[in-house]
């Protein structure tokens, strides 16, 4: 503990794992609900996870999907349908034996994925080449029993969405999977959470069970380790098979869809934690800021509530997201010390002082720089200042991804690598056998890519890169 | 059949509860799920719901409310802490008695409500006199194992909202209750929905178990029957007792909260559906629609698609939610049909003919006429189209309440109006007595109010009057 940190917290390069759990319960993010596994989103975390859905949700809709509901309750036996299926999820499957005050003549298990749902669903929803492509989705809990449960990142429910479509031809499907995967994950990480996403597909050790291709967004988190922050699979007609998704065409012949499904979760609130936070807590780039400016009240005064009040209402005109903080009764420090806790990047500071200069103290959260600024033009300030450090966040997120990866062309340079940060491997020197090596060591593939960072196509198969690292 | 009716649908007058199935069905709002009692909602009825819930969140905030999300799973014993809690539920309980590939020690119950989740981080969270009022609100899904269930109006998960409050004084929990009862569920019903709700609170015997007082919105369903659109319950300290909801006061004494909780639900869409539905379907007022315009292509023809899309675009620019539908190779008459079936409240038909007189076709909904007007003018009359129709559809369901709810006297007169709408009668002649004699013969008391139709308050007690009659 120094001077220069409130001590609140541990530090971020002395113990992350500590550093993430003072931060959910001090910032008052999240807390361990009853039941061991289980998660209680705290009313900041909830409001930025309603900005996160919001923001997918408006790009799963731009890109032409619609959202329906399906149940909590999926009867056992729908789990057996797809052999593939049971096999990945059956050990963290919940189940309801008992209801209406009876034992179940069939257990119902809760949802680890609605999938097998949509496969009922969708073979009843279309029937013509008309009724494609069928774009649907979902935002639900979904429950996968965990025994070693840490809060966002694996919790035994979590909050997500997923998305399953059906295409008539093998090429529509891939193409939607890329435009989802690019145009909703990959956009919404790096220009709203400003969160660089590496973008490739995982080798068939990684893949999704009953995939034929799993695409993936992998962030590098402040200890060096990789997150995978969403996957769109594709499915190839496996799961159509399995389900009797099937269409006439034009010509009255049946044929088997093809479908894709993708989705995102909640943990993406653990990386938005672990990408920008730092040792005073919490940083939220401004535009997932449910709070973008706090307008702290140095003291009890008339003409400092005042000037408070009007201030906030110019913001708020402009369209920044304010909060007022007239706590007076509770030492200035502490309440700024909050807010730097609670990540909110910019803070105003108004005391009597301030008020008979006709200016206002503008603080940065991330570089804790003080600015005096003149009242009448705080609102263009503070409106540039957002801009600027939305663009600071990911700038420095990239910086740091770019720092801790490096070119390797060995097993043991990669596992060196992978200690702090990602290595970049040809996979055509690692394969299969080398991944599997170094799972050993708890190290992946996070993905495979090409040599410019782009999600591979078929004919780029013979120079892949392999992006290798641990995880969380 | 009358050849005035498509013959899709069971009469309104004939056959409601046939009607409100073939209406679920046939506009593509709502399929049984596989497990009995469960639900899947299709899209169109989804993006209904997702308005509703968009509204009826916007007004819970604006009442200061924060939302928060509580774990699915409850352990068992927290039901056994509230005695009346678990009289109300149990039977309705599901139990995971299995997880992660093993029996649980103690078996989880999956929530009927968070009512005592909410307990539980409340104590938690509201130390000081400074810590209230806490407001929190959560949407998710909940389970009460139904065995008759109804699409919509009882299935054994629904989604819904619940609020919890705590407050320093029951004056303060008594006007919040208030406050989130008129100016979010009755705001939102009346204004929105465009169903008028009769306000009031419940008797006795139909409150909820530990509140003491339930405020209640009732409304008017197509057949006359009653559906409680949205409760809120003052809770005393009953529930702050029970779960050591406490607060240091100013002088730092020890004292114990006043609670309120308050709820809504998919019910809501049920409500929507029996209020406006008629023969030819559903009704979507404008300001819940999610398609408040269809613009339909009559030809496949390239003058008529460019016709169609500037409209669409002059539409959606000027803020009116539309969807273009060109399956020009489905019958005209058919795809008419099945936008009266959902409800869409406007129809534009776009002929070649209109093209070449610069006019389009516009078909209100509700009373199928057709208007010839000037493409140039199309907006405008659309704007004014769409406003005047939300007045009418709150003026045609005041009406048949209004003309379905008699002033009696006696029991066998409140008896006789409840077959086929209300009867307000006043409680100093109905009494308890006389309410469980009609409750014998499926009549019930929805709510007492003043005679000016307000929510009671203390000083009104003398004079109260009941609206009776049959729900769902």
């Amino acid at each position: 503990m120094t001077t220069d940190r409130p001590g609140v917290l541990a530090s971020v390069r002395d113990d992350f794992p500590r550093w993430y759990q003072d931060v959910l319960e001090k910032a008052e993010l999240a807390d361990n609900g009853p039941v061991r596994g289980t998660m209680v989103i705290r009313p900041y975390a909830y409001a930025i996870w309603e900005r996160m859905q919001a923001e997918v949700d408006a790009r799963i809709k731009a890109a032409g999907a619609e959202n329906v509901y399906l149940p909590l309750f999926i009867p056992q036996s729908y789990l057996e349908r797809e052999a593939e299926h049971v096999e990945g999820f059956s050990p963290e499957l919940a189940v309801v034996t008992h209801a209406g005050g009876k034992e179940l003549t069939e257990p119902v298990v809760v949802r680890p994925t609605s999938e097998t749902v949509f496969g009922e669903v969708m073979a009843k929803w279309v029937q013509s080449h008309r009724d494609l492509p069928l774009l649907l989705n979902q935002w639900a809990n979904v429950v996968r029993w965990e025994l070693r449960p840490r809060l966002f990142l694996r919790t035994s429910e979590f909050l997500w969405q997923e998305g399953h479509t059906a295409h008539a031809s093998r090429e529509d499907a891939a193409a939607y999977a890329r435009r989802i995967h690019l145009g909703v994950y990959r956009d919404f990480l790096q220009e709203v959470l400003a969160i660089p996403a590496l973008v490739g597909v995982k080798t068939r050790r990684e893949r999704f069970a009953g995939a034929i291709d799993t695409l993936t967004c992998e962030a590098m988190m402040g200890d060096g380790k990789a997150l995978q922050m969403a996957t769109s699979h594709e499915l190839g007609q496996n799961f159509a098979r399995a389900f009797g998704i099937t269409y006439s065409d034009a010509d009255g012949v049946e044929q088997t869809c093809w479908t894709t499904s993708w989705g995102s979760s909640t943990r993406m609130m653990g990386g938005l934690i672990m990408s920008h936070g730092d040792d005073r807590g919490l940083q939220v780039p401004p535009r997932i800021a449910p709070i973008q400016v706090v307008v702290l009240a140095v003291k009890d005064d008339p003409d400092v509530a005042a000037a408070t009040a009007r201030i906030a209402a110019a913001l708020t005109e402009a369209g920044v997201r304010v909060r007022v903080d007239e706590r007076t009764n509770q030492g200035f420090g502490r309440r700024a010390t909050d807010w730097e806790l609670k990540g909110v990047p910019v803070r105003i500071e108004v005391g009597p002082r301030d008020v008979a200069a006709g200016t206002v103290t503008v603080v940065r959260r991330d570089r804790r720089e003080k600015a005096v600024v003149a009242a009448d033009g705080v609102v263009a300030a503070i409106v540039e200042t957002l801009s600027a450090l939305q663009v600071e966040f990911a700038a420095s997120a990239r910086r740091r991804l770019d720092e801790r990866i490096v070119d390797v062309e060995t097993l043991s340079d990669a596992r060196a690598a992978a200690a702090t940060g990602f290595a970049r491997i040809p996979w055509s020197v690692l394969g299969e056998d080398g991944e599997r090596e170094l799972n050993e060591g708890a190290v992946t593939v996070r993905c495979l890519q090409t040599p410019d960072g782009r999600i591979p196509s078929g004919s780029d198969a013979g120079e892949l890169v392999a992006i290798v690292g641990r995880s969380y």
